[in-house]
């Protein structure tokens, strides 16, 4: 008998243009004296002043000091600034990064504490913090509408997972328009990460009927709209299913967690450099591909492709691939730069917590057979066979 | 371009049995003294007295007066109880009424008013009460997940909706063994007022993509649970799946509001005493089959009625009113007892707010017409053609 558990406390604003609504909405909250914690970019192209100006004197100072993978030390500092201008609010304008380095930094400023001792497990995220508004500047992570926030201690050499109810944002902001000048290599990454996700969703243990409606709803939108929008980057319409894809897949990741293909991306972009959405759909199709074969949920991914519109789930993997191939990214070793001597130690590094939610138990040396199925020569055989 | 505002703030814990983790949902939350509100037939079946009991001195109490459309009265002496025992949480365990009359009570607690003034629009609902926790015994109104209580001021003969965010309760609750032993009857009329729910918000103005994901979801559950649960009583998959195609739909209508077949049910519930869900499905075939040939809604429901297994949209209607004949429910404008010189006035009183929400616009003329189809004479010569 169906047994569940459904939380999504962030409510979802959606809109192109939606950003105008700011304004609005931190009076309505009530709040007057903010941080605007955003990217460089944004600070670069005049949209952080912006919303600075429009904000009526609400917000007093933007926080930009953040990298790729943010850092604890990132983190510490824009709490200081939260802590030391009593901030009442905060606004996250921008991509993963940002929103993972605000949601956390909005807990610590309650705290005397720096964030690595909550990174290392040493103390734990025990009240709210700092209400946070969540603004996506692209269409991948859905971190407005999650509770996790991945953080690199660079002292240790440690990047991890914080995770907790506390760190969900009060409010998710999204405004498709703002990823309208997002490069198309960003396009492609982020929204296979929208793939990962769903798809993770979908197969992941965890997954429960409210989560699989909104995985499905969110990979079909991706197999419709992501070549659009990486081919034609001023396409409204695909750019905002686009960032529907990525709040709906929040929506079901967000309580199933991810799987395999999650797993296997860690390694990939922390030794290999690759970024995080293709490193994800690097092993996306193999672990598709054998959890519609084997194991306790192979029927209902054959279900779940057919109503895609592909002829079963291998027709789905392949169509992965030759978006893949059509966005430019890489899909063979060769291509990754990874040497078949290196195997073993990729692979050894691939078991994070998550793999454990995929439905066919993964070995060591079954993930390495899949990654010798990725060698250009293998795949050569595959595409001849 | 879509635009959108989702919200489901309530976590939803989901699964057979679940009633009895409430003592350690109560630990969880950390409250201490709280009154159980409940029906008169959860007191007499001795399940109020059970949680009472197992709840380790937490529930100092239980309020079962409440009577089936509950009224001011039977709030305000329910807010009463709340209010001069200093209790800090409650819980509501029973089928629609009992949960408005709790949501209501609970807000009222915190005021020195009587929740007429609510009602008549005097006063606003303007702040959180005694944060409620939901447990709903029928698979029908949703209520647990919704922001809505409809009471009756008898004094001023008058039914009508409360509606705030402040309402919606802190937890639900949703254990299917608790609607095993509803009567055949409670079944059939709650059943179907699920399937209204869905249809309504799948087709109501307000629809928005997710709205329509969990709208979907909840008919397609119905359709394939309904009579199951109606024919076998002790069918657990079939009464689990009606719970959550319940709870799915007022993840849905919660947002979207209810529509024309909902305006209609008013006038056939407090004048000719149909039970809420059978009044619901009195005229539901027949918007379905209006809003699908005409109107901007009509391709989608054609598209829907096909993806539910239907030859097209009139095939679905067909259905519900083959149900309806299954379930020994009103089809009939005779077997609802209604003349045809009291259409004029039954016309007249379906106008609530919702009917607006119809995606075709009707009209009294029209309503009438659709009433008159609804005659035996019309509907055998129909059955004929």
């Amino acid at each position: 008998m169906e047994q569940f558990f459904y939380k999504q406390p962030v409510p979802i604003d959606f809109g192109y243009g939606k950003l105008r609504r700011l304004p609005e909405i931190m009076k309505q909250m009530n709040v007057n004296r903010g941080l605007l914690i955003s990217a460089p970019s944004m600070v670069r192209a005049g949209i952080a002043q912006e919303v600075v100006e429009q904000s009526e004197g609400r917000i007093i100072g933007i926080f930009s000091d953040i990298q790729p993978n943010p850092t604890v030390a990132n983190t510490d500092a824009c709490a200081a600034l939260l802590r030391d201008n009593a901030c009442e609010f905060a606004i996250a304008l921008g991509g993963g990064s940002v929103m993972d380095c605000a949601k956390a930094a909005c807990f610590v400023a309650g705290t005397p504490y720096s964030a690595s001792v909550f990174l290392s497990g040493e103390r734990q995220i025990d009240k709210p913090g700092i209400p946070l508004i969540a603004v996506p500047t692209t269409s991948g992570t859905a971190s407005e509408v999650t509770t996790a926030s991945v953080l690199t201690d660079t002292d240790r050499d440690v990047k991890a997972l914080l995770a907790s109810d506390y760190l969900y944002p009060v409010y998710a902001l999204v405004d498709p328009e703002l990823t309208m000048s997002c490069p198309a290599q960003v396009t492609a990454a982020s929204g296979l990460d929208v793939l990962a996700h769903s798809l993770e969703a979908f197969y992941g243990k965890k997954h429960q009927p409210l989560t699989d409606l909104a995985a499905e709803r969110a990979a079909s939108l991706v197999f419709r709209y992501l070549l659009i929008a990486y081919q034609e980057p001023d396409n409204k319409e695909a750019r905002s299913k686009m960032s529907e894809a990525s709040v709906t897949a929040g929506l079901a990741f967000n309580l199933t967690q991810t799987a395999a293909a999650h797993a296997c991306s860690y390694p990939l972009t922390q030794d290999y450099g690759i970024p995080h959405g293709e490193a994800c759909a690097f092993t996306l199709p193999s672990f598709w591909r054998i959890n519609s074969t084997e194991g306790p949920e192979a029927e209902r991914l054959q279900a779940f492709s057919k109503r895609l519109g592909f002829n079963d789930a291998f027709a789905l993997a392949d169509r992965i691939d030759q978006m893949k191939r059509v966005m430019q990214l890489r899909s063979t070793l060769e291509e990754a730069g990874i040497h078949a001597d290196e195997l073993d130690q990729l692979v050894s590094k691939s078991f994070a917590p998550n793999m454990n939610n995929n439905p066919v138990k993964i070995t060591e040396e079954r993930l390495k057979a899949i990654y010798h199925d990725l060698s250009a020569d293998a795949k050569h055989s595959e595409l001849q066979s």
